[in-house]
């Protein structure tokens, strides 16, 4: 099969972005990407978003947005996912390019949260859910995260702060993110004396939603520019796996399935083991969420992955670095362009772009973008060549 | 590459189901699909939709579908193209097969508008046009329609029925289909007097927002069962194209160029010419869509689409068949379900299971399906091995 590989990428700052809208936000993620890649054309569109057709009255954002990039008449497509999206249209890219049926695919992720009040994207969130079971009862995103959480910390004796770490992490990772939406660093005692949003998160535990827009430009070996000018970034392995939406559906709550079927078939495709990843994106739009996920993965046993926030495993210098440009809780949530910037961050990271946030002789990413509670998982494993 | 065969196919009724939601209604296709595939299990589902984020509170349709129809684990994930959606899924299902990636996929489409009532479906559907520039001013696809109609009689001196003749083929052709929402065919004088909607438009140039479902199989060649019942069907070529969303950004109102760039691309793929298709399956969410996708394709000089219509052309036994099932009009138009009707139908001529619709010695079937007027457009070419 035909590699794949990272040509070009690109994003925007995360954040309450009230004076770009949709378009331009994308416009700016995707002349970055292709000024990255040396100027390739794209053949392909596939875009990312989650909730462009509630919030912004907005659907059919693939003619949209290669129109205004001055792509009429390339194809062009929305994967939606629900917080997944991102790493749906970067999993239609690879496909498309590993097929051999286009060239230069162009993936970007959108989302314009913050034009809404937030009791009307939470409202817009929940259709992630089960409507007819879950949202119709009132039940959203938080409130399953909260559920998921106070299980967690009961069957595995967590102590209040337990989940502290993951905070702590994202934040201080943010601070080298010129990206990032909260580039401060926290202290355990803000963390303990954060407000409750539903028992047991507090703020600290949850990613804020966000406006946000990045691009990749993928496209095979041979085509790349001659004068390339970075260390090559390859798509190694990709893969895909759904769960149930509704909780009451699980046979385990507290075992996210589809986020280790899918890193295991990323890592099989790859041909790699767990002890290879250098680094760990996760979608810890929860702090439950990262520990569920590190567990998931296999690194670590069940009940356990709450203590690797807590004793630095997970830090920079740890040992299975996480969240390494501030992760959806610093860096910001901006719903389906989060598993695109999670491509672009880790692509920076393997080609040594990522500053002072550099984890050094990275050599494999996993990446993970999440929709629901580990509803749609999507795994992708981005590795640099010698 | 790999060769993608159709190995199932599955709809339900196109009409106004109240009693049914929006999972059963992808069930009842999907059950159907699998069934008639001899019970491949597929990879990879591949939903087309266009608005239940917005009319039934419910996005990730790719999860919440893959565990309804007992396929937790499998890989999905959601198409959005507006009207588009259900060709977007289809092509994404070729990819994956045609790439290697993936033995078994299985698309399909679905929608449910009528919960809603008409003024609310409308507004949603307008999300498919500008919503900076166009549905902002109250503009609609209705409206555009309208606009586009009135330019192109005035432009072309067409009389004040010319274009019935689009809605008595989709309606002859109805009568034999016994899954289309009007089984009822009409006479020249019921289009002359029915009430305008939007002038010129009047009722039966528009077709009805519906519900249901379509469900393809996809597979290689060598996995199909040994006792494969039927012809062989394979999509031959695919292709997608976007153009702008706004028509004041299209240089000439009247030329649908992306229904043109996709046709010819799917067609070179397939290795053939424009006479050696057997029917096309167009996208006739309005008449005028119609004489413009003919126009486009190929089948009729800029300006003369609409007189095909009226000369027995896109008749069953004419030059060029048409809807051949009633198509969108007669049919129905359940949004993000439709493409893959268009595909179902198809194979279904091909196999020659079309009952009194049948089109003799049918060989290859070009379907088109569209958001917007040809903001998107996905073209296949599906073809009967001998």
């Amino acid at each position: 099969m035909t590699e794949v590989v990272i040509a070009g990428i690109g994003q925007t700052e995360v954040g309450e972005l009230w004076d770009i809208g949709l378009r331009e936000l994308a416009f700016d993620a995707i002349s970055e990407a292709v000024k990255d890649s040396g100027g390739l054309r794209p053949q392909s569109l596939f875009v990312g978003n989650m909730l462009a057709p509630n919030l912004s009255n907005q659907a059919h954002l693939g003619a949209l947005l290669a129109d205004y990039a001055g792509l009429v008449g390339i194809e062009a497509v929305t994967l939606e996912a629900a917080g997944a999206s991102g790493g749906a249209a970067l999993r239609e890219g690879y496909m498309a390019i590993a097929s051999g049926m286009v060239d230069v695919a162009l993936v970007v992720g959108v989302e314009k949260f913050t034009d809404k009040i937030g009791s009307d994207v939470e409202a817009a969130l929940a259709t992630a859910g089960d409507a007819d079971f879950e949202a119709v009862q009132g039940m959203t995103p938080t409130g399953q995260a909260a559920m998921l959480m106070k299980r967690y910390m009961h069957e595995h004796h967590v102590p209040a702060d337990g989940f502290a770490g993951f905070a702590l992490t994202a934040h201080t990772n943010a601070v080298g993110n010129k990206y990032a939406m909260f580039r401060k660093a926290i202290k355990p005692g803000t963390y303990s004396k954060a407000e409750k949003v539903s028992e047991p998160l507090n703020m600290f535990d949850i990613a804020p939603t966000a406006d946000g827009a990045a691009a990749v430009i993928l496209t095979r070996r041979d085509l790349l520019p001659k004068d390339f000018a970075y260390p090559l970034v390859k798509i190694a392995g990709s893969a895909s796996s759904a769960d149930t939406l509704a909780l009451h559906d699980r046979k385990d709550l507290l075992y996210f399935e589809a986020a280790q079927l899918s890193a295991g078939k990323a890592m099989k495709k790859a041909g790699i083991i767990l002890d290879q990843i250098s680094f760990f994106e996760y979608h810890d739009m929860f702090s439950i969420y990262g520990a569920l996920a590190l567990e998931a993965v296999g690194f670590a046993i069940h009940g356990q992955g709450w203590k690797l926030a807590g004793d630095g495993a997970i830090g920079l210098k740890g040992r299975i670095p996480c969240a390494t440009q501030g992760g959806l809780k610093a860096r910001g949530f901006p719903g389906g362009a989060t598993g695109v910037y999670q491509a672009v961050e880790a692509a920076a990271q393997l080609r040594g772009q990522a500053g002072m946030n550099q984890i050094a002789n990275a050599k494999y990413g996993l990446i993970q973008s999440m929709g629901g509670p580990a509803s749609t998982v999507i795994s992708h494993i981005l590795e640099v060549s010698e």
